[in-house]
């Protein structure tokens, strides 16, 4: 039986650190574009979600995205289907849409609240694919520990999807009580947070905020 | 408005490719451990279990792995509590379990199964903490992409967790068809795959198995 020494197990990678450091930059060098973009486009990644309109919650978010896109809202990924289950068997040059699409997800959901606008969000977006596909998690991981948004933090729910027939039993996320509209979130029967309590959670928020 | 041009969003890195080899290397060159490892350890990270006994379907598995551990039958991962929402606030120097506590968990599935044993299960892990931890994605996903383990692809459900009270209204896995025992598992009351289809997608997974 082999002797057990946890530090065996330990990686250790100063270039790890110096990549990450890289595909941020990249991102954060990447075209801002409307929220969806002007154009389909083909591929998987990492993508963020800037707010510079004057929902007076957010006012601080509006403060700092005043003169550049300094502060994301939500960042999210689009990953390849099928990628969990190692079924990503797409045919050699086959075109899929997941990032587009999912920005348009998006899109219909903040259209759907009845108090922001779709003219007041922009999106920035890395593609990855080929192999650096399976770096997307990374990426998406480092950049939402970087910027914990709001929407990744304290509000949760702007990612969901429709939970479907039979399990409209849940409760509403906080992010729909706080912007309320998506037809399928207001059919959500549980007993969901209070806006006093989901406002608490922003003021909470940005008393940690960086300026 | 800024002109639309994917190829400005484009992500490449030959560093990358690299990094997930030499990642790939490492996880290989850990100790191979019993199932559950012999002492409680911290930290997070990526793990692979082997099995070398001689359940029938699994006999391609079992050759393959006469004199070596070349083909694990599952990967898996072990994120920071709280990590995708951002809120992974640890205080500098807590320890936390989650590997451990994981490679735990599936000691348990398979000791609740009744035609697979854990003596026949061995592991292999590799630590991914600080900074490094945010790559746990990466590396668990290029695993299953270089090896798309059984369980990982063909077989679903070993990763599964008891889906509670007001939800045996679902299906048990495939996984829980073919070795049948988990307590939770037996409780659900969908409409699951019969065992011979469950055993044609095992005919068919080494069909395109590497030899």
């Amino acid at each position: 039986m082999i002797k057990f020494d946890r530090e065996k197990h330990v990686y250790q990678s100063q270039e790890f650190e110096e990549l990450i450091k890289d595909t941020i930059r990249f991102f954060n060098g990447t075209p801002v574009h409307t929220l969806p973009p002007p154009e389909k486009f083909y591929g998987t990644g990492v993508y963020a979600i800037y707010y510079i309109g004057k929902f007076p919650q957010y006012k601080k978010i509006y403060e700092q995205n005043r003169m550049s896109f300094n502060h994301p809202v939500y960042i999210g990924k689009a990953v390849p289907t099928g990628w969990r289950q190692a079924r990503s068997i797409h045919a050699i040059g086959e075109k899929t849409f997941e990032l587009h699409t999912r920005l348009k997800e998006h899109s219909t959901s903040i259209s759907h609240a009845s108090n922001i606008e779709n003219k007041d969000f922009r999106c920035r977006f890395m593609i990855l694919e080929n192999d650096a596909s399976s770096m997307i998690g990374t990426v998406e991981a480092a950049l939402i520990r970087f910027y914990t948004p709001l929407w990744n933090s304290s509000i949760d729910g702007f990612g969901n999807h429709d939970p479907g027939k039979g399990r409209y039993n849940q409760a509403k996320s906080d992010w729909d009580v706080l912007h309320p509209g998506r037809p399928w979130a207001e059919k959500c029967q549980g007993v969901h947070s209070t806006g006093v309590s989901v406002k608490e959670n922003i003021a909470t928020y940005f008393t940690k905020f960086k300026e």
